[in-house]
């Protein structure tokens, strides 16, 4: 038969095309993949819509049991979830050329992801340049790559999305020290922690790719109904609590007239500062589906 | 009520999201935008899956009729449909303010576009540089300014996702000339047109951008049962028929292993050239929705 692989989109369980319920429907199994992104809802508001079980595939699953997913499938349908578009991140990929290698046909069902719901700001996405990826700065650990590729991009003009760190399911150093997985609680990167990062390294780089009056939009939620959009000056963003995961930012290259016309509704003059401090990184809450 | 505007996907009526279909059903009047991109079913599948009559809103009436499409959207839901994702495409957004600023709530539901879907081609996302365009050249009038934009993200080791013309109810020159539209029919431009219009750049500039060599990756229907995806060195592509429309290219960075390893399925020498010459550039054929 056939291995779906089915983008779920951006918020609920609504946001699965029609296609991709079909085929679900027809499955005898179906994953959730739950690692590189989140749905906005729990995994029981999927069963319930589907009427059946949907099993959490996790980091491990995925790269230590692909063949037990891919079982039976050359006799009946599979189908694995992914939030997003299945081709937002290369695991799925993996999966594939396994089960194109066992000579299962796969089907992949396309849905909206970040990279192209971004251009519910207003900024045009041919006008983006290369997406950056922007992970949770430690003690010891704090990769600034993104800098030189957001200098480029502006340097042409181009805006530049970015990806803001999920951390689920990750055992944490002390266990692995031992020996003995313990696993961390799911962080989501917020808009707040991204801007305090991207002026931590302008600091230390100091070469002008961006400042604090650079315009950027932080976009929270987005397809959901408690979307979020604030665009202002990069510093401005860290104040503005933009609520539960997941987060995303853009810093602006050049903008034409029709993206300032669009724009000007998220201005964070227009919607005013949260009260008081940044927004704390969200930690599982909002009704987040985490695996267990 | 609310004014909808909905991305319908990249091919057929089942490519809607529940949540699209959902607001569709409840909406007095649904409108399709049918001359920035083209489903590529008739527009009665559309009306058979809904059960309702769409009303083709070509650019005449969303650019002069805008109200008329808003009429009543403050008391009754009334929907827009978009091929791709709604913010594929500036028309809308000025859909979008004009019903804002009338008073009337709108709301988008997000699909997937070429935008993000030209990930099937296993070319990471976060790897593309600045999309480009690429429109049919005529006698007089053969813009290039794409050349510098894929000469700056090769330079920068981006793969360049090239969108190829669509000409929709156009107005022929020669009508507009006697003050009397009449339309040229539809034109789609294909992946060997853009290849030979690339190569033609190419000679002129000369600046080694790009070259015969240049590993390229052509897609067409991509999302639909009959997707085709084809990489191989660019001058190749032209000699392979890729089908009915739509087309779209990708001029490759710097590949990565991963990238390397998913291509491999995809290479020109495994599925064979075409038997003779280049693919005519399709004309409203395949089913096509096409404005009437």
């Amino acid at each position: 038969m056939v291995f779906y692989i089915i983008g779920l989109g951006l918020s609920d369980e609504r946001d699965i095309t029609v296609k991709g319920l079909e085929a679900v429907k027809r499955s005898e199994r179906v994953y959730l993949e739950a690692y590189t992104s989140l749905l906005l809802v729990p995994k029981e508001n999927l069963e319930g819509f589907y009427g059946k079980e949907v099993i959490v595939a996790d980091r491990e699953m995925v790269e230590m049991e692909a063949d037990k997913i891919l079982e039976g499938a050359a006799e009946r349908d599979v189908s694995f979830l992914v939030v997003g578009d299945p081709f937002g991140a290369t695991t799925h990929t993996d999966l594939e050329l396994r089960a194109r290698s066992q000579g299962i046909p796969v089907r992949v069902v396309h849905n909206a992801s970040i990279m192209n719901a971004v251009g519910a700001t207003g900024l045009q996405l041919y006008r983006f340049g290369e997406a950056v990826s922007i992970v949770f700065f430690t003690d010891t650990w704090r990769p600034d790559s993104f800098y030189d590729r957001i200098a480029a991009n502006r340097r042409a003009g181009l805006h530049t999305l970015c990806l803001l760190d999920i951390k689920v399911k990750e055992p944490s150093l002390e266990s692995l020290a031992r020996g003995r997985k313990v696993y961390e609680p799911p962080r989501f990167m917020s808009v707040a922690t991204a801007v305090q990062q991207l002026l931590e390294v302008e600091e230390r780089r100091g070469k002008g790719a961006y400042g604090p009056e650079t315009l950027a939009v932080g976009v929270a939620r987005v397809g959901s109904e408690s979307q979020r959009i604030v665009a202002g000056p990069l510093a401005a963003l860290a104040d503005v609590d933009f609520g539960p995961p997941l987060h995303s930012l853009v810093i602006a290259g050049e903008t034409h007239p029709i993206e300032q016309e669009y724009l000007k509704q998220f201005m964070v003059d227009k919607v005013g500062l949260a009260a008081a401090g940044a927004a704390a990184d969200a930690a599982g809450s909002g009704g987040v589906a985490v695996p267990q």
